[in-house]
């Protein structure tokens, strides 16, 4: 009996070694710190901060003044786009200036946004998820929704003395309270809402029963929301620049482009240093091409043509930062707010992965990030390590010197990646992405396997769907591995492919932490009426 | 009456010279120019012909001896599986190797292989297609069907004074007439037909009913079919090696590495150059990684440390070159045979286009390729000229100053692409890639135009095909801009999305001229069994 019971326990304490080594070293077992109540937990490596905290200080000394960061923000560029993602020449519109910025810099191949825009804005600027933001789609013609309430990365900034310029796209509410002026930025040179608002109906192609009757037309252009390209100043009223017809929306990108090299060259001047996003109206459909763009891409196709564009004015943009000597003090943070706009094909972009924008396959949220910063960003890196546009906020402020400013009051989904970015081998602070469909969870990912429509393998599928509206509910569950299973084509957990039935207690822990903050800070309602 | 005339020939005019302008900068309408009546029709750029000229004499001048060539065939690797192509870290296994060759060198995105193994490497070393060689699908189990009465890049650069190499997979016959030694190769070191062949039936997870029963194991290893590793000298008897069981297969890749290693290291002593393909076994299923290679990535899957163990060979191998001295004489090719064995998941690879392995879709045909040779190529290029793997045939002997040597009896496919290589900003000289499903004409391409199940709207489709039995029979046609559709989802000749009508005379054109090659160089029958 003795020996029976000394045996049981060499037995279990070999299994327990064994699957303790098998789980120590799966990464889906590395533990998140909770750093405070408020803020989405993170993996700490204290090496990795050390070494960011080095240079930046070095930098610090050497300027004097805190860094600049400069965000360039497509509009609907799809992850295949860029020739370093896979597309570019292969698709018929080479962008070696955003390949440079990729080589030279930090390629983040999972970077996450929402499944459309006005939801990623939001989330960029304010570190949180449309769920705590309250922005689950993008307005239209004037409907309500936007910002009111809610603290940017622009504000608190400003506080910590940076000046804010906002050049591009805004859709993120058109009252005046909504406006990036009321919101933090110093500066705002662009259109309230999105391209397609303006012209869409001006376009015999699209609405010829708009177009084509010219009192329908005119009912339009007397409709109640803001059709110009507008400017303002900090807490002032928005000046009316011109109104945006279809020739007008065509050469738009280049004014900002314009307007943001004036900005980068007046800032070298400055004490100050700057925060900027840089929104490209492109490629958002309808792509027409600007003066001299027209079949400027071998494909031809107008979209492509925009990818040019945009290519182009990445470089203006990152050549200003050269000569005005400012590149070594800017963090430059490339992305899109989106995947392709596969519905409006042939004006759509390119992604390698299931689904496109509107969807939370990967097509609709994977999104290229380059993370760019000579000097400070090891060049030619390579991480799959987990982004989500949420963790600017957060970024931001940290490279800043003002992380302290982050609020105490309300959920913090962004988390600060600073170390990942900066210590040359920095690995992503990120366990989780949660992938809400307006405010369903729909999905979740931690390391590669991501779980789509979760409720259904939940411990108790009808207990949580009562108990919790933000489940999304589905007939069936799928989870892939997206390293050996990047389009999501092989449903797992049942059949003869991988299993991921042992990641469910990880997967379950994350979704009940994660519905747990939200009766901690409420969902915020939104203002657009939603279908439900 | 005569007013009328004058008005009608101006406008006539008018017409004619702007339809003329549209016309002639149209890509698709780039003339194409008969070097020979038995090869295929080339782009001829005189200027970029010079350009390379004067850079192979001038290296010719500094070294006295001709270039080596050295060809890396990865084995069902997809065009997305390197980073440098969208795939690498994004998907769980970093390429560092193969990404570095590709920003040293040039890459080339629209290359093209056969749907299948065998019929890809017959096109490669003969320079013709599978319609012409007559290997239409790989042979399997100690099938007849190899490349008897063909003229090999082997056979011919011996003659040129070449000493030339295969180091791994053959899988073009295993009677003695089809070995690698008796069709040009000097020197063979490998194995005789596929990997899955050797270990698919021995292993009890994927042949229960034959591994678990040793009398039916005992009589697979009497089948009539070479399971050895085995190598050979020109002219020579095969020697067995040893027999390819699974943990000899698991480690083939660091033999057949170290094999050609020292084969470099060697012929950098010699006057002679070399020619040398090395055939990797890897990452055909079933990966079983190589010693010290399981869970090197950091996916996990056999196929992804497959992926890993082939980059760090690509690493050891360009290493070599360089040490000896010899990497600026060495124009070495990279690419794979085909598109991912998508059937075996989770043991396949990667493609962002539609279909795998087995199809005329572009994820069945399209690989990854890169052409690099420092101070001969230029670094960082990218272009998404059409290459089919049929031009390493014609470019390796124009390469190796021995273009004389092409046959003259038989239709020769390949173009030689040295220009396009060696020019700095050369362009492509070929017009058309032809899309065989086994002998069947599936689709074309020219520029980035494809016509998938050309017969539907061929001008007269009954005629076509009664008259011709190598066009596809097909119910429905499918035409692709790929560079604004990369995935052929939108179907086009019809529905509210582009339409290449205007592109049908010109793919007739070449379908007709196709189909009259045919006539004077008949398509050779297949050794082994078709399904009709």
């Amino acid at each position: 009996m003795m020996m029976t019971r000394k045996v049981a326990l060499l037995f279990f304490v070999l299994i327990f070694s064994s699957v303790t080594i098998v789980w120590a070293t799966n990464p889906l077992l590395k533990k998140a710190v909770v750093t405070a109540e408020n803020m989405e937990p993170s993996y700490q490596f204290p090496a990795q901060i050390e070494e960011a905290n080095v240079k930046l200080a070095k930098l610090y000394k050497k300027t004097g003044k805190r860094p600049n960061i400069l965000i360039m923000l497509v509009d609907d560029m799809g992850w295949g786009d860029p020739g370093s993602f896979g597309g570019g020449a292969a698709i018929g519109a080479p962008t070696p200036h955003i390949d440079k910025l990729a080589s030279e810099g930090l390629k983040l191949t999972s970077t996450y946004a929402q499944p459309t825009c006005s939801p990623t804005r939001a989330t960029m600027m304010t570190g949180r998820l449309p769920i705590h933001h309250g922005i689950y789609r993008p307005p239209m013609y004037g409907e309500p929704g936007g910002l009111d309430g809610e603290i940017t990365s622009a504000q608190l900034l400003s506080e910590a003395g940076y000046l804010t310029a906002l050049v591009g796209k805004w859709h993120l509410g058109e009252l005046p309270a909504q406006q990036p002026q009321n919101l933090g930025y110093d500066e705002f040179f662009g259109f309230l809402a999105v391209s397609d608002m303006y012209t869409d109906w001006r376009d015999p192609a699209f609405s010829p029963e708009i177009a084509n009757r010219p009192e329908v037309l005119q009912a339009f252009e007397n409709a109640p929301f803001n059709k110009n390209l507008v400017q303002a100043h900090k807490g002032e009223k928005l000046e009316e620049l011109v109104k945006i017809t279809i020739p007008v929306l065509a050469n738009l990108d280049q004014k900002f482009a314009d307007y943001t090299v004036d900005f980068i060259q007046r800032m070298a001047k400055e004490d100050q240093p700057f925060f900027a996003v840089h929104a490209f109206s492109k490629v958002h459909y309808d792509n027409y091409p600007a003066d001299g763009y027209a079949g400027k891409s071998p494909s031809g196709y107008p979209y492509k043509d925009g990818i040019i564009e945009v290519d182009d004015i990445v470089g203006r943009l990152i050549k200003t930062l050269h000569e005005t000597g400012q590149a070594e003090n800017t963090l430059v943070f490339f992305t899109s707010d989106n995947g392709p706009e596969e519905d409006n094909f042939p004006d759509s972009g390119h992604t390698p992965f299931r689904g496109a924008k509107g969807t939370t396959w990967e097509g609709g949220v994977r999104v290229p990030g380059i993370a760019w910063w000579p000097g400070m960003i090891k060049a030619g890196r390579t991480s799959d390590g987990l982004f989500d546009l949420a963790d600017l906020f957060t970024t931001s402020l940290a490279v800043a010197g003002a992380k302290d400013k982050v609020p105490t009051d309300r959920y913090i989904d962004g988390i600060d990646q600073n170390s990942f970015l900066l210590a040359d081998d920095g690995e992503s602070n990120r366990r989780t992405v949660f992938y809400f469909f307006q405010d369903k969870l729909a999905a979740l990912r931690i390391h590669n396997i991501k779980f789509n429509n979760y409720l259904f393998i939940s411990e108790n599928p009808a207990k949580a769907a009562k108990s919790n509206t933000f489940l999304q509910k589905a007939s069936y569950v799928w989870a892939h591995d997206l390293s050996i299973d990047p389009k999501e084509r092989f449903p797992a957990i049942t059949g003869h492919t991988p299993r991921f039935t042992w990641a469910v207690p990880m997967m379950t822990q994350e979704v009940v932490r994660y519905l747990g903050n939200l009766r901690k800070y409420p969902p915020k309602k939104s203002k657009v009426m939603m279908l439900k």
